[in-house]
């Protein structure tokens, strides 16, 4: 076997624990010497340890003089646990093969480093593409200090949401909608407008087959205008916080409840600081269900990642039905967004498109 | 060699002629007699003989026991030329092989009946699908005697085809403009709304390599407020058609030029009576390139049967930006005309959905 394979194998192992180990990301390593495997492991679990000690432990004295493939960059920092850099290092780990190094332009490249300094043989890239695509939001996230943001859409083939009188059942078909609840599943909070939740009353969580993990409803209302009676505050199925500005306590009171989070922000139109607030809270990746208006705001702020429509074959019309970015716009095609599309796929009888800004 | 090897010859040599036919269908036509081919031919311009005249023609004597191949049901009428049904009767043709029949159902199948009663043995439907794709205009004309109407529009990933401010030079690329030259390439007659030559100035012609077809310019203008400056009665290279109200002649006037005609209608916003119109006209195929009020109100009408969208990776955003479908339109999702997509490709960056009604 070749430093591809057992770099491969590192990356099957963390592939499977994907979502556990939240908020970390997915890790596997592997340890080899004179040939054959004599350690290896994944990152389980946040707090308990990283996949390298898993895979040092298993090893034990043969960790002596052997490679160590990993898919991330050994941490370089004490955190919940001690650097693993450094355990290689002690360990007497004589090469070691990294898939990809740590996105945090801080803290990226100094695990690699430490090693070099201590004469450890290091190479970096193997299976890179591969072992990145394990981890997108993780390493955006410390790339960016903001959640990787989403927002999706299911319109018409002429980009309307709903009828001019509001009717938005059903725009897609099933296929669609299920795709939908993956998408929720695979992200850590879903952010709706006050308007969505006094329209539509959803439950905002994730309706698919087996273990379904359900995002953080997070609901934008500047002025607290939603009723404490809706589901997703009388469902406690998933953690829900309220976003708005600065009402009074009183306003509050009704909302208070073991599953509710308030925050209150000075300028809680401002889509900046809204995403400083999540990521301050760890959350790393973000589905936007917004109607017009809250689509609208983030394209305007230009802080968002990731398009995914859902297109529906039919016509609603109508220069009064809203679309699925409402707000400004931009005023000049110097201005307008230029995505690239990466995915076409087709869903029953709808289409879905992925997007994503150029260069993601 | 079976019947579906003739057929396919004769399919081929009608493929060969799509396009100078008109306003005819491209049809053609083998003679086969004791397994030698004896004849063959396609129709090559209106006014000029029929394939099956070309093909009996060259069979000469050799027709009488022989078995004729025809990609469309022979004519059972007199028109230019005497009914083919007849002359096939004539010349003593013993079995007769039609790929696909008549779609007008006032003679759709008589030509058949009359060649069943001479004693000729027929069989219906052999490369049906292939041959009918040879004319699907015409047999659309033929069948519903309104002209088969594309929708056309190149809009943003959010269904605008403009900023608020109305800057829509380009939305999409070269390619998909490319794309939009060879649909303008195949249909008879284009037909836009005054305010898109009024804002636009296009010149509407076909802009592609080697033999460009260029389509009758149709303006939709209800009370004439158009310049005759405007590029499209500036450049002859193409007919130019003014559908309009009652108008006086003093204003229809500056318009009269040899490449202009002006038709006034009593309700000239009513799709219904425009496609009479252009029926009456001969027009089998019409492209419209409308601006949101038109495409609107060609949706309202349900009287259309295609839509060719080109969908740019761009976001525009804002609830005045135009988007393809605007006027009144649905008012319940039940109302919605729903189609079905039949056709997915990727134009560059850009990408192009053609969905037609169900059933079409």
């Amino acid at each position: 076997m070749n430093d591809q394979a057992y770099m491969k194998l590192a990356i099957q192992m963390a592939s499977a624990t994907i979502g556990q180990t939240k908020p970390n990301p997915a890790v596997g390593a592997v340890v080899v010497k004179d040939g054959a495997i004599v350690g290896m492991g994944a990152h389980l679990k946040a707090g308990e340890p990283h996949a390298e000690v898993h895979a040092l432990n298993m090893a034990g004295d043969k960790a002596y003089g052997a490679t160590i493939y990993v898919t991330l960059e050994p941490c370089s920092h004490y955190g919940k646990t001690p650097p693993c850099a450094e355990l290689i290092i002690q360990k007497g780990i004589k090469r070691a093969v990294v898939a990809s190094l740590d996105s945090n332009p801080l803290v990226g490249g100094r695990g690699m480093e430490m090693m070099k300094k201590a004469g450890i043989e290091v190479k970096v890239g193997v299976l890179e593409k591969e072992a990145k695509a394990l981890n997108p939001f993780f390493l955006h996230f410390m790339r960016e200090k903001r959640p990787f943001v989403t927002l999706k859409a299911a319109m018409s083939l002429d980009g309307k949401i709903a009828t001019k009188t509001g009717e938005s059942k059903w725009i897609t078909g099933e296929q669609a909608r299920l795709d939908g609840h993956r998408l929720r599943h695979s992200h850590d909070g879903i952010l709706v407008g006050a308007n969505t939740v006094i329209a539509d009353n959803p439950l905002l969580t994730t309706r698919i087959m087996g273990h379904a993990r359900h995002p953080i409803r997070i609901v934008l209302d500047t002025t607290l205008k939603i009723s404490p009676e809706a589901k997703i505050f009388q469902d406690d199925s998933a953690e829900t916080w309220i976003i708005t500005g600065n009402v009074g306590e009183e306003k509050k009171a009704p909302f208070v409840k073991e599953h509710v989070s308030i925050f209150s922000l000075q300028q809680p139109q401002n889509i900046e600081h809204i995403l400083e607030l999540l990521a301050a809270k760890g959350v790393q990746s973000l589905l936007v269900e917004g109607g017009a208006t809250v689509h609208g705001a983030f394209l305007q702020s230009r802080l968002f990642d990731e398009v995914v429509s859902y297109v529906a074959p039919i016509l609603i019309g109508g220069k009064d039905a809203p679309s699925a970015f409402g707000g400004a716009g931009f005023s000049t095609m110097a201005e307008t967004q230029h995505l690239e599309i990466i995915e076409t796929s087709v869903l029953g009888e709808d289409l879905k498109i992925v997007s994503r800004k150029k260069g993601k």
